[in-house]
């Protein structure tokens, strides 16, 4: 099978540490694409970046989605994951999503831990679209600022998994999420450091989207997610455009 | 005091409805100014065009915000709305946060009451992100399709009617909000044949938009709305990409 | 239009903070109009007074309801709120409601901060009532005593910003809300000392009646605020007895 | 021990009816003692006789808690009930607290059902303000009007086995509670008719204060019910101006 | 009438102490049956060792139940709860939920306090269970070890006090509920040391059960309470088997 | 990887029908290991045989789980996951966690559809435990008797996908759940009569197993999942007792 991780930040290096992460656990057939945002910003952080990241991400799967069995995107925070759920045929999973269901398969209330605080109010907001505030013990972030975006988990790897070691200690948290795509990989290497078990959402949502790949679900034909009717659009990706009109 | 009315949808005919609402509430000193969105669809319906839509409705701000003392993004569902109090110094108001936080005053549970069902879904959504789960009896939406998006308030007046009264003796309204802009200016004509009080949207989010003019708020510094730091962009619409780089 | 500013508590001072404040924003066709209880506790601060206030709260509106357009019940904590939606067919608004609502417009979540702690649990059940848990960071209040409740405002100045800022740093708030008709006309003395924006919950009241004035709701003939039926009383003061009696 | 059973409704017949099923329940050593209110309503049914109620059960309270070891305030809706625990010594219970606390022993849900439409908007309040809405069924309440409040349980008996029913059947109900005082007595006689328990809520109401009193619970000195400081009062029933006075 | 004091746990000396606290408030015609867990852990303290402590209650009632009048589930947590309230036609309380409902009448919000923080994760799912995380403070726990079950009480009496008086004063608990069988009879000799209401569960849970038995209520045959069909079971203890299989 | 697939039920031909629909989705690499409940009820459908179930469930574990990686417990409700959470080494996954969080996957509320009214009151419990309330569109169960268990899915087929329909159509669910093994392969059968993706739990939880497997979390060693201390049993399968007392 093959599966698209689509990053929707536009860091080259964000999606090869994705890349990275993924090969770890892809089973024996699986097949890894990736794709980095042609347009948006760097790292998507705030609300206004997640819906601009949305729009760009459900261009992206307007592309690419047809070659493969299943889409994963790639950022946490999941921009654009309930449209793209609604408009193409094929699973879609976001990163979030992926890393805080199977983290409750781990235990009963999880913690995200994240390297810049500016993520928070966008995290939160994705906790409670996902409706699972109740299993969220509450996002722990870095204050301060980090060099490059790429290589944040090892700049502050010895502060992230303090942060993780607080989560436990003092939020009451079962499991710890490292959050966002810049920590792919990181859970591995930190794993021994924290007191409970660590998910990696890129490994998660590579594993995720393989299992929904095996249970062969139709696409919804009534319901929230059924395929909105055809409607023309001015302005917007000819690809998108073109499958949002039916063309 | 000078209010933005901007449609992030593209259609003028809807910019109109709402422009004419508008001007039969604002006060002596509001001057209003209406702009319809460049690119995207003609009405935004579900998940993925709220994207779109929100993205599109950021790019009108950054060209158009400082020219104004507040804006209103008049659709229904409030798309971008979050990004927008982020970025932008002058209050930003939704059309459903408008409609709704009024409707509170008038009873304790407000219903959604709108001219097709393919909304349904984005307005839930919406319902959950501004908190008010608590407050609202329901979305009730009419099935079946329309002629045009410009003059379904015409076309369906009488089974919108009946479907505010159901919503009334059977979700157990207070109040009912007619939603979506397409509706603007249907509030006053069918007033008398609903039994509770009826909230138009336009209408409301321009008096809220006195309202927060009035309070003279300052934009904040601190906390989750503060504006983002400087980050560059690629691909985007250039005064949006200027203003989130801080240029 | 006429809005009567009723306050519950018999503190004539604070009436005249609540109408200073309330002018600063008054639309240029609102008169308003001012009355202070003529029988209950200098300022309500507790479940119990809560009820007293509300009952003479109900009996005030009985008697002056019928020569304005709106009434402000200026109590934070909005005693006799749901009773005075029932009975009187003019819009009648709590000042916890109004500055509540207009915060919501502000920010995601609204910090209530106020000069008595005795004021804590009354406040508390007033966020619950509104059905606004979500959206409410927390209370801050005041320790200690202070002089007198006309002045209290300029006593805690300082004190009172400071613990603002305690709720933006420590809980999260966007936005502040001061609660409390003696901390009216506050805000804006304070507003760039509070790094997000501050509410007057006077101003926002008197805003939110032009509003519900400008929307020239009907009264509810149906749902839970329909007029109830005609009923005897005993013993309550006479214009509520007779209004209750529908005389 | 002495128990006050206080009806703060006007209706003698309805106090008999209270002290009736309070005896077949109440224990050897219980002395019962009941009160009718002074001045208020016939029977309290909406928000606005909520808070006349809760005032005037504050004022029978402060003149009789201190010749009893606990009291009921013996209306559904529980009026005052907050304001009175803050106040007075002794434990004060609600009947509505005590009936649907009581009922939680019995099954997971319950369902309230009672004689009059009128009652349903401040019940749904009762039960958010006891935090037991997970707890609730819903409430279900018969049409159409009554002849005499004091024998409404026999004239709609067989109306109100029929609503239980439905409460079981369509609401999933585990427990009913039959819910307002003029209800007292009903639950023995047709307890077989309905196919889950029934629970009386005033003789719920009585055990529930022979067990407070049994456990000698002190009065909270700190807390959100520790008794408020000494306030003057203008204009209130002398007992209870002076009780709020620390007179 | 009887009363079974079931104790899930095999520790006579935990039994012995239950017994005690419930003569003290026993009415005058109840007599007390008192059971010791044949089988299971000395105390229970996880969710592990609840479902063994659950299904050891249900072989003991299975039993024991067609002696006795009602029954109660002597340990925190209620282990068992609700499949014994299917099985039986007693009522069966649990220790948990007569102090926690208890508690619900002595102050809004009350705080669980214990001597051990192995009990906290299945304390918190016990409060969840019944649905009353909007009137929990939280839950406080003892760290460190203690000598023996039986003398937990007198050896840890400061330092419960201590953890009862931050419930108060950082949790914003208005009443306090001393958790756990092993520490029946504590609240009598500490309770003038904690500046609120203080429940002592067997007290509650014997005073409960009184009550129940007071009501009369019939045993559900409609609901999810009721007595489920006969089923054949294998390797389950004689009595319990030959009732789930009514035999 | 060895995946357990351990039926706490003591119906044989169930464990067939979990082993059949595992093996068609199970990885090239996963070896399954089945087993079924050596004491117990045929099938798991109340509170109290989930509470006998969970106790066997554990013993079962106790003997079995060193020699796996991963196991399952193959009966929806999930009967002792959280106490196999904290005791187990290795990852224990619940049939209906495992259905339910793949749900949340593919659409935004998911409907649980099974064969029997007498498993809705354990379902909803476990939907609440695992706080996935939010997720839930409800739970549809067929009335009236099957012939036998092993065969259910073949008799009821078309009424369950009728069920499936309702589901859709009235409670807006976007995904339903086949619930119950029982049903084990029921999914792929009917994915084509029911218009919203259809989730098979034991194929979900096969491969949940592997994603945690492949994951290689660590074992909780703080946090509320870490293994308990260790504890004398008296009468409880030996291997259980050894392991709870760290032997």
């Amino acid at each position: 099978m093959k599966i698209l991780l689509l990053n929707p930040n536009t860091s080259q290096s964000v999606t090869d540490r994705i890349a990275n992460a993924a090969k770890g656990v892809a089973g024996a057939r699986t097949e890894l694409v990736t794709a980095t945002a042609p347009r948006g910003v760097p790292y998507i952080a705030t609300r206004a970046e997640a819906v601009i990241g949305g729009a760009v991400a459900l261009e992206m799967l307007a592309e690419m989605h047809t070659g493969v069995d299943a889409a994963v995107i790639a950022a946490f925070g999941d921009p654009g994951l309930g449209g793209a759920r609604e408009l193409f045929p094929i699973p879609v999973i976001g990163l979030a999503e992926a890393g805080m269901l199977t983290a409750c398969m781990l235990g009963k209330r999880f913690a995200i831990v994240t390297f810049s605080q500016s993520l928070e109010p966008w995290y939160h907001e994705c906790v409670a679209w996902h409706g699972l505030r109740e299993r969220c013990a509450g996002v722990r972030a870095l204050g301060g600022s980090f060099r490059s975006i790429s290589d944040v988990q090892d700049e502050k790897e010895a502060l992230l998994v303090e942060l993780a070691q607080q989560a436990v200690n003092e939020d009451g948290a079962d499991v710890v999420v490292l959050a966002g795509a810049p920590l792919a990989g990181l859970a591995r290497r930190v794993r021994d450091r924290i007191p409970v078990p660590v998910v990696d959402c890129v490994e998660a949502a590579v594993k995720q989207a393989e299992t929904l790949v095996a249970l062969n679900p139709r696409k919804a034909v009534q319901g929230t997610f059924a395929r909105p009717g055809a409607k023309p659009c001015i302005g917007i990706a000819e690809p998108l455009a073109r499958w949002i009109n039916h063309e």
